[in-house]
């Protein structure tokens, strides 16, 4: 049941529609004030039904997401509706009835249209401003109408790719396709990129056959390695979402290593594309600790230095300012030795065991990939973490207008 | 022993040598490029020689913080010589070598200068770039000099505090006149202002009667409640170093309790003129947090909000955007219920227990002085963080050369 890698192909033309038995579309619904699409429909046509979620952490949870976590609870999606223009956060016990009622108009459209469904087979996923009611007239007559624009075709998961949008400048999506079966994903999330889960709004789907079970390793060992060290700016959203659906039409079953590798890839490929359309970036940054004695150290330790305000504004800078560098990882609560640290940027040594590099000023960060590699030379371990620069534009796309 | 607050002054001209028994200096020992200047010193006639210290809690020290680590073991100091222009930080054993060279040249020149001093009697700190030797022959000239340019009198310590600054656009200093003993104080630092201990370099001086550890018990609760609050970046510096010494030349005896309350005092002040003058600061936050069910949590909650990235920017573009509040105060490692949490702008409701106020989003942020309030409605206990905005002037200043 085993394919070989060379037999697969990354296509980034293509998203959640390219797997079998999906459809998808994103239309303008008027949520948004500029008329832009904003809601976004990604329908699973069977035969299976399997899913899968991961959400937020943060404490503050919007009322999609307690609500997609409680449908969860089945392993089983028929369809996810998704909007932009509002997060439905921080709105109270009449948001949580606006996120129901939303469920309960898709289901209600989607047995209109001809195939039985019930509110608890329907993911809700919300992105935009904080704190604001949903205009609910919108959003209900834009869910009547979406389920009419739905394509199997690449189209649709284009549309629905744009409609998903906030300050994000181009849509993110990604199929990988095997001989037998394919997985695709759209995603979304430019500016809180996270601690804990990056971003963000993701749909991922396949038409393997899969247990919710498999769906669920697959996917949370993927979005440890991919999402969650994505790092932007060290806060987490109210409306972190990634689900993964299996419709099961290509009536293949992968062994979970090769889904687990699959999911893996479709992950890291749209993690790249957020990190490339991060708010403000100008420089892409690979923080990558080594000879750590564990990976929850490494992985801290270049945490600590992807979110350090000062590297990031060397970084910008194009300054080889190593000496923030060394600064950010000794404020790390891991284990180090201050005399043992190296650091290379781009594969140029600035400092060993702990001293600066003769020369190491004059190393060039003018290109917009900088790989940062501390060595603390102390175990095996090594973790890595993408982040971006600090920059004049993140400052203005982050004071400029609410977001 | 106890004097009335009202028989206090705090009067923010004066610095190290308002109290009785100390001398001070700052010249220009050509360590900076610029020619501005760049080395200071504080000098302690006694009769006694009573000093504490406390130091940054980042595992990458400087060389200078490893000296003055161990010379303050014994619990006296006679003098303290400072210098800008150079952090001695990631120098290996040759920079230890220069700070020990230093501590001696500074006590044969006070020798010479008619007071016997041992070099175990001389503090060491250095601020600057992290990651280059000093200047050594140009340190050393500067130390020979400078105990020529000693005065007792408010020019001295005007000139020290002055010597010191960095990125700093105004010295920072101030003297708290008891009718019978004063305490005073000059600090540096407006960018690497810390979670664990901000900034910088700051030298108290008093001359009251004071045992070490006394000094000790009243500059680490001053410590905790001041420049430990103040979290411009999170980033720490490998050179924070904070140094009382008191002379005795009053020959009083304050009580512990007004010994802790004037060095709170005096940091406090110090505090505030660190904040105001941080990098590229255009407003003054202070964040509380209220009703948390433990002082740490209330601590925690509150860096954690001022530290955000866009909490920071949205006060910058004077936008009450308090869902980023919301969202910053669930990431924070506490008990909280969202549905509980209120907020207010300048004293101004924008969301009570989890859901936005009417009106919320006018409330006007476009003064200087920012007041975030945050109470989680659990409790009793509370805590509160100084911070600055996140400007285009920030990220100017620590991009656009290496510091």
């Amino acid at each position: 049941m085993t394919e070989t890698p060379t037999a697969t192909r990354l296509l980034r033309a293509q998203g959640v529609t390219a797997p079998a038995g999906f459809r998808a579309a994103g239309i303008a619904a008027g949520i948004k004030a500029s008329g832009a699409p904003d809601l976004a429909l990604v329908f699973n046509e069977g035969p299976d039904y399997a899913a899968a979620g991961v959400f937020t952490r943060n404490k503050v949870k919007a009322a999609p997401v307690l609500w997609t976590q409680q449908v969860l609870t089945t392993g089983q999606l028929r369809a996810v509706i998704l909007n932009s223009g509002g997060a439905n956060a921080c709105t109270g016990p009449g948001g949580f009835q606006d996120t129901h009622a939303t469920a309960e108009a898709v289901a209600a459209a989607l047995s209109d249209w001809g195939t039985e469904t019930g509110a608890i087979e329907v993911a809700v996923c919300s992105t935009g401003l904080i704190g604001d009611r949903l205009p609910m007239d919108k959003v209900l007559n834009g869910v009547r109408d979406i389920v009419h624009e739905m394509h199997g075709g690449l189209t649709g998961g284009d549309d629905a790719a744009h409609a998903i949008m906030t300050t994000d400048s181009v849509p993110k999506q990604v199929a990988l396709h095997h001989q037998k079966w394919t997985v695709g994903g759209m995603a979304k999330g430019a500016g809180m990129l996270a601690p804990s889960l990056a971003t963000m709004l993701c749909v991922l789907t396949t038409d393997a056959v899969a247990e919710p079970a498999a769906l669920d390793h697959a996917l949370r060992r993927a979005a440890a390695r991919t999402f969650d060290r994505l790092d932007i700016d060290g806060s987490c959203s109210t409306n972190d979402t990634v689900l993964l659906l299996a419709s099961g039409a290509s009536e293949f079953t992968p062994s979970q290593a090769d889904l687990d590798d699959a999911v893996l890839r479709v992950c890291d490929d749209l993690c790249a594309q957020l990190q490339a359309d991060a708010e403000g970036v100008t420089k892409r940054v690979t923080v990558t600790v080594e000879g750590a004695t564990s990976e929850d150290d490494a992985l801290t330790a270049a945490r600590v230095i992807a979110r350090d305000s000062l590297v990031k504004t060397a970084v910008f800078g194009s300054d080889p300012n190593w000496g923030r560098v060394l600064a950010a990882v000794g404020m790390a609560p891991i284990t180090l030795d201050p005399n043992r640290i190296s650091v290379s940027f781009n594969g140029a040594a600035v400092c060993i065991d702990g001293v600066g590099v003769p020369g190491a000023r004059e190393v060039d960060l003018s290109a917009p990939d900088i790989d940062i590699t501390v060595d603390l030379n102390i175990g095996d371990a090594q973790a890595a973490v993408r982040t971006t620069d600090l920059s004049y534009a993140y400052v203005e796309e982050n004071s400029a207008y609410s977001s």
